[in-house]
């Protein structure tokens, strides 16, 4: 019998479809499920208890489609989900398996992280650095307008190109030769932020690490390969501006309804 | 006997506070109850049912201090109250006083309106405007960046002002001589917006228009003046961050506390 069962992907809005698309460029062929908790972002200005609380409600809405994995594909959000499974089904943060390829790349020991003010306020990334090398040095640094400008699809302007510099510029003082983009939105604007750290740093992103995780898990057959190639996405707000953010983001040729979600 | 119920103000987060702030400054031994909804900020980016069932928790989560006025001091939610009165009280928006006296003071009868996606996207400035005087001349612009860089506190300073400019000056090549800040927010980066205005442009604001609009209603006796000046301050979601700005948008010489508030 052959498993259908997607693999469940969610965020607090629309950067997490960063991660899904790396996830569905790489498994094309894999069932996939999206929620989008757009009536309550951003999940990055709110406080813990209230990010926990909004988690669990996006993980249990997930769970009527029975999924075979859980992505937590916002950043926020990580910080507050310890489990490494959900429902008896693996659960993946963004934030683990980022931190393991950041240790694993870095030459000079010195790595800057960029995020929310929720993601940075945590300090969860220095601490798993430091778990993993407890000579590492870590410098973070939130960048709150990254959001709202990716949002406003200043992508590649002078003005974010600005912004980034003032928010990066300070860290990059040090021997920083990896940046981690801590919040899914980011890789919309690593155009500026690869000016502003400079050429020669890495920059670490969740998508494509994720998809490394889960291609692994499917090799150690803890995840079955599906073939239809589903895609169901949903949010729980939908404006014009979300909708069509989902459909750039996605691109034009996959094929998908946006559905409502109602949290 | 003397009437203490307290007049109710509330918005998404805190940038209704430059509303009370205006209200207080006006009448210091009125009663007033601020409640700012920063679990759920901002209501700009949602939807109009979705900020309709935010704003209606709000007004009920007021109702049981049994308040003698409620104003909506958020632009987003005041696009979606068309009530006048709650629970046989008078209810204000931030959006008729506004346009009220918008009408009153231009000459060259060309109006700008700023304003978030979701008070920009209902075009309720200009239908009112135009109700007003059919041949009001109405340009409006939503700044959707604003909002986080007064909350970044990036205030009079030269991003932000490249900013404004970029938003502002196309309305400009018209002869607007009235801009309102149809935002609660926008104040805060008055000195911005006036740049990317021209000096000769008056700013239409809420804070001030709304605190003429309480003193008539007290000098028409539909409110009771109030002795203690005591103010409670309640936030649906307290992070290190919410608690400054309301801090240094009220003033050190104020006392109150900060309050939970569990919508």
């Amino acid at each position: 019998m052959i498993n259908d069962k997607p693999i469940a992907v969610f965020d607090s809005g629309v950067g997490g479809l960063t991660v899904l698309k790396s996830l569905k460029d790489r498994l094309p062929k894999q069932n996939f499920i999206y929620l989008g908790d757009s009536a309550r972002l951003p999940y990055g200005s709110k406080t813990p208890q209230t990010i926990r609380k909004y988690a669990v409600q996006c993980l249990s809405f997930l769970s009527q489609f029975e999924p075979q994995a859980y992505i937590v594909a916002c950043n926020s959000a990580s910080t507050q989900i310890a489990e490494s499974e959900w429902l008896g089904k693996p659960l993946l943060t963004v934030i683990e398996p980022v931190v393991k390829v950041a240790s694993q790349v870095t030459k000079t020991h010195h790595i800057g992280v960029i995020g929310t003010r929720a993601t940075i306020n945590s300090k969860l990334f220095s601490k798993l650095l430091k778990v993993l090398n407890p000579d590492e040095h870590v410098f973070e640094q939130s960048c709150p307008l990254f959001v709202p400008l990716a949002e406003e699809g200043w992508v590649d302007d002078p003005i974010t190109n600005l912004i980034a510099y003032r928010y990066i510029s300070p860290m990059m003082q040090n021997p920083i030769d990896t940046l981690i983009l801590g919040c899914t939105h980011y890789p919309l604007l690593k155009s500026s932020i690869q000016k502003a750290s400079g050429a020669g740093v890495n920059l670490i992103e969740a998508g494509p690490t994720l998809a490394n995780e889960i291609e692994h898990l499917i090799l150690n057959q803890k995840i079955d390969p599906t073939q239809d190639g589903s895609l169901r996405i949903f949010l729980s707000d939908r404006t014009s501006q979300s909708d069509f953010w989902t459909k750039s983001l996605m691109g034009l040729d996959l094929d998908f309804e946006i559905e409502s979600a109602d949290l």
